[in-house]
């Protein structure tokens, strides 16, 4: 086999990856984990792909909302039009961390009572033609290169790799196999609730206004991980407080595990924060003895 | 490869299973299907494994019912405790299918407020202990052999095999592994809601009353489908009501596509019935082309 994560620094982080799977996949450690049991997951915004200058899926969200708004002008007495059309990022962003409800809300019914094959057909789209604005890629390319890596290392040292996404379900899927290579069964999220509708001729899936309890952020993560794959995570790997629940979950694990957290600490190749999303990951990193992954001085190349 | 389906008689059925996977396989047919996409999804109760004299998961209810009884006899005083006492199941199996609300509603809460680790170790201990009836075996061993056999020869050929089950999901996984080589994250059913308690030391899963939405039966399976895997169906199988519109999803595919049905008709070596969970479900095998499994002729062997 080739060099394992390429575009990683030679640093103790990446030292600490590469220690933990030779030996949960070492027949003759103690720590071995069998192939069934090596369950990985993977926060997205932030930890696989850019999260700036806002989450991918509020653009694709305030795309929807302007659009909706050029039609129907009396919209515009509801404060998340006014601010999707004036570009008012802020005003989404303000809601998280503490009305993630409603603005999941606004994310998710902006794209309710269409099907779920037509929403597919658009966030794909809206994947693969818009341009970022500060690097001029096709937001499907902001992915990082290490970490994308690390899940192929992950796959090929027989790990089920997963992600758990704060963000949608659906939404991830459609871009998941091209660009991570995870299959869209191991995409976890938040999502819609769906309803079908059938005719002597078809069954059609229709996204249906309504999230699916619980979100898939902090105490939802362990939940839908048992939802989804019911064993504990060996790996998790997060950058923001969101993703604490999940870290903590994979340490009580029965076998020995691995909890690495980004951090974003590279503005001039990406971006540097901490911010409102991420007031306890860190210290509780520090505390916990878990991995902190900076990006500046473990990667070599970021997208 | 040795012969695949050797419990299978040489039938038609068997030919037309045959053929439907040598064609989807075959990278020279127009017919052929991807391996991420070749999904197939499988009806547990009355379609892997015996349903009869009743769901084994019902079964497991009652236990929990008459040993809560044994403690508290004031909730004799409720039907479903006399019921459990008295071993009456009709009273539970007629509320399938009017009230399954109802029914999924006792079955789950009977297995509330413990913890998810403490469930599992329940239901496995059920599913390895607990000797069925009438054939003197414990209840993991009655399985039906020729099903277990296309689940394999499905993975050989590059499916994807998931369970649908409108039972539990956690009581399945609890065994899918060992008796149908199935991976706990493949099984898909109905669910009891989760909570996690979190302290410096720990987290834990506690069971919750209420149900995930939506049930894993009839409508909801092809929601659950796309919930947990994304895609739909190339092959489905089931062998009642409840499994229409999964079978009608897998119609849907842009693929070829087979459904399959079993048909219990084979009252010497298990039983023989339709009943009120299959009414409509044979009639549309035939409108529709559907495949339909004779246990009596298409079988050499039953468990």
């Amino acid at each position: 086999m080739t060099e394992p994560l390429p575009s990683w620094h030679d640093t103790p982080t990446k030292q600490a990856i590469l220690d933990f799977v030779t030996s949960v996949t070492d027949e003759n450690s103690s720590n071995y984990v069998t192939p069934a049991e090596r369950i990985a997951t993977f926060d997205n915004d932030g930890t696989l792909w850019c999260e700036k200058p806002t989450y991918f899926q509020f653009l694709f969200a305030i795309e929807r909302l302007k659009e909706m708004a050029a039609v129907e002008p009396s919209l515009l007495e509801q404060p998340e039009y006014r601010a999707a059309v004036q570009g008012d990022l802020s005003f989404f962003a303000d809601l998280y961390p503490d009305d993630v409800g409603a603005l999941m809300q606004i994310v998710f019914s902006t794209h309710a009572g269409m099907t779920q094959a037509e929403f597919e057909g658009l966030a794909l789209a809206f994947m693969n033609e818009t341009q970022h604005l500060r690097f001029g890629l096709p937001l499907k390319q902001l992915v990082y290169k290490p970490m994308v890596e690390l899940l192929h290392y992950l796959d090929h040292n027989g790990f089920k790799v997963f992600i758990a996404s704060a963000g949608g379900m659906s939404f991830v899927r459609t871009v998941a196999e091209e660009i991570y290579g995870v299959p869209r069964e191991r995409v976890i999220g938040s999502n819609i609730t769906f309803e079908i509708r059938m005719s002597d001729d078809d069954l059609v899936l229709y996204r249906k206004p309504g999230l699916i309890e619980p979100i898939d952020d902090g105490p939802g993560k362990p939940v839908n991980i048992e939802l989804h794959i019911g064993r504990k995570p060996i790996l998790a790997a997060g950058n923001a407080d969101g993703d604490i629940e999940m870290l903590r979950y994979s340490e009580t694990s029965e076998h020995r595990s691995l909890q690495l957290v980004l951090h974003h600490d590279d503005a001039g190749r990406e971006y540097a924060y901490e911010g409102p999303s991420a007031k306890k990951v860190f210290s509780l990193a520090r505390e916990r003895g878990w991995t902190v992954i900076g990006m500046k001085n473990d990667w070599q190349e970021i997208f």
